[in-house]
């Protein structure tokens, strides 16, 4: 047996089923929202990563030398190109640009729940403006997309970068020291930054109003307690203008700090708490990427949702939707009935129903059996009888109820008898 | 700048609007054919390759070692992987297994027109029987996707492994001699083999009959020239059951001889005349493997279309459906129309129409002059007296014509305007 790689996974029809339904929905509303998609490779010169991300990726990514000897990685995320594209040919495009992506990245790090080495993303990049009315576009796309997998239990928090690096910048006038702090903000790594305080002699008054700002969370209400005036200005419009889209539960949280140097604006994180500890479904916010790429500069919004984690929730709610391989499976009662149930079976495909039909020259009751270890809803059956009437035999496969209908009318038949039921 | 690695492509809104409206079309069929998806990863480890295609495929693989030393492959193809997921996973399954797949290969050779470093395919593999309406099943699949893209003028050209290798190995009793006849056959070497004819003392008769029946091509009607009756009869009974299916418009030839030792029986060819030199966009056949990755042996159908092709063979006969980013763009008419102007669109969206509206704070002639420029059907205008009156223009953007909507059936009245074009 050969195994498959670590942390890698294949999908069978049951499971792709459900995930093709949920990623379907999310491009639906992608598209509803003037989102087209846009594709990119799947490996791209790795220094385009380690440009966005830093030489420290490099460690968690799967790299290699092509033959020409240029170092290549398998995608860790899908924004880097997706900016590349951009700045290499779609920038003479009238602005906004607004693109989404679907896609498999790869990470090398060790596979735990909900976290492999091979991981499903979708996401949107609106290029071109970071003004509240854009981040509310963004926002909104990604609680529709979310919402249109049918998922229920999730929690939209929303924050802005510029509230602690005003408050820092405008305290510390060492900018080396500044970014030093920002950068332990950054990691959340608060011992450490009182440390940095006590040995610099920074005023403990201003790490208190660190953790202060950063602790800034609750409803629309705490939007009162931003002290920025322009964050404070920003966040109320885009927390309205979301309400005009009817997305109203959002929470405020001026402690999501994570990217404080690739950030630029409004940052928001979408959790599904059912999943534990690796609850975050969604990452994104404002962000400029085009200049490091040798574009013009230019404000970005985008997201990208965990499609894994997605499908994780979706099952830890119980929604499973059922899956069923065919409607249909079209059964010869006897060998001289192949045909005539070829034809039938042709003909039913045709109107866009789901149908087998016997390839291994069973007997009736053994393709019965059949249909209903794969879950088909109704089998056809083609007999003799039938045969001379032009007619076949439709069985509910559930209730074992069974109605002779004509065979000219076999797709009407069968779409009737599926929509009652 | 950059670039992307060479012989991959990124593909932008219009494009990839008719490259998944292809892709949909033929899962639509694969799933009609009650065909089930199925995932697997985008690399593997790289002697799974090897052991289906042998040793000279490392030369065109992107392989590269893992952390742990394990030498990994980007997939180029995926019927090794699904066949391995079948043995490992699947096994015991009730049979025939009907799986289909959608995804990226790999292919590291210098890049040349209709063939990319990158490329897409889709496929299908029934596991479990390798009778003639196993084999129409599978031909009629392909056929059918083909043409629910739209394609129209491709030829299907049906074979048989087992006309060619029964021939030599009845007339070559050393076994060692009729493989290695048998190779260059596969190669379509015959020059080579007429030497080998030579030297081995081989009687220039069989030489010709090798020619006569790998020369066998024609409709319908040819399949009475085929000598070896097993085939024949095979292949008879696959053309009709092919015919019950609708398809009628296939070849026989038995020259198909690529995979000798690989196919076991039926094999087959779709091309696209009017892709020049690069015209195959399908090879497939039966054959067996589960048996090299560890599992029972079973006998398998399968096939694989190149998306990239298919797309291209629909360019070559300007087949382009119109792409639209948006059917309407809400335009409020001065600034405090604005928040009207979401309220607007989010209903719009919310019924699934595609739709945008201004983020950059634009005039309202320049919106339209955007929504212009991105072939958005209707603008949908929001002005003080519309606002007064809870009503909208639509403007229809091509003719310039403009009816005055209610604000609550704004999406009853554009549905019905859309419908009436």
């Amino acid at each position: 047996m050969i195994q498959r790689p670590r942390g890698t996974r294949d999908f069978g029809p049951a499971d792709m089923a459900r995930r093709r339904a949920a990623e379907n929905a999310m491009r639906e509303v992608c598209h509803a929202h003037g989102f087209g998609e846009v594709v990119t490779p799947t490996f791209e010169l790795s220094e385009l990563f380690t440009m966005r991300s830093g030489q420290a990726i490099v460690d968690e990514m799967y790299v290699f030398n092509d033959k020409g000897d240029r170092e290549m990685a398998l995608r860790p995320e899908i924004t880097a190109s997706v900016i590349r594209f951009y700045v290499n040919d779609l920038s003479t495009l009238p602005k906004p640009l607004k693109l989404y992506y679907v896609g498999s990245c790869y990470r090398y790090e060790n596979p735990q729940s909900g976290r492999y080495r091979e991981f499903y993303q979708i996401g949107a990049e609106l290029i071109g403006n970071d003004n509240p009315e854009t981040d509310a576009e963004v926002i909104s796309l990604a609680v529709k997309c979310l919402r249109a997998t049918g998922l229920q239990d999730f929690e939209v928090r929303i924050g802005h970068i510029g509230a602690l690096k005003s408050l820092v910048q405008a305290e510390i006038g060492d900018r080396t020291l500044a970014s030093e702090v920002l950068r332990l903000i950054d990691k959340a790594e608060f011992e450490a930054l009182g440390r940095l305080f006590e040995s610099r002699g920074l005023s403990g008054d201003l790490m208190g109003r660190v953790r202060a700002v950063a602790g800034t969370k609750g409803g629309a209400e705490a939007l009162d307690d931003i002290e920025d005036p322009e964050v404070k200005a920003h966040l109320k419009e885009l927390f309205e203008t979301l309400s005009l889209y009817g997305v109203d539960d959002c929470q405020l949280d001026l402690g999501i700090v994570r990217g404080l140097d690739y950030y630029t604006g409004m940052v928001f994180e979408i959790d599904a708490p059912r999943l534990g500890a690796e609850k975050q479904v969604l990452g994104g916010g404002s962000y400029t990427l085009s200049e490091l790429f040798g574009g013009e500069p230019v404000f970005s919004t985008g997201f990208a949702i965990g499609i894994d984690r997605v499908v994780l929730a979706l099952e830890a709610e119980d929604f499973r939707p059922e899956y069923r391989q065919c409607d249909a499976f079209v059964v010869p009662t006897e060998d001289n009935m192949r045909k005539y149930a070829f034809a039938i079976a042709s003909k039913l495909r045709a109107a866009g129903i789901h149908t087998d039909v016997d390839l291994m020259r069973r007997s009736m009751s053994k393709n019965l059996k059949y249909a209903a270890s794969v879950g088909t809803r109704y089998a056809v059956i083609v007999g003799r009888d039938e045969m001379a009437s032009r007619s076949v035999t439709l069985r509910d496969m559930d209730t074992g109820e069974q109605t002779l209908v004509k065979a000219d009318f076999v797709v009407e038949e069968l779409e009737k008898l599926m929509a009652g039921r």
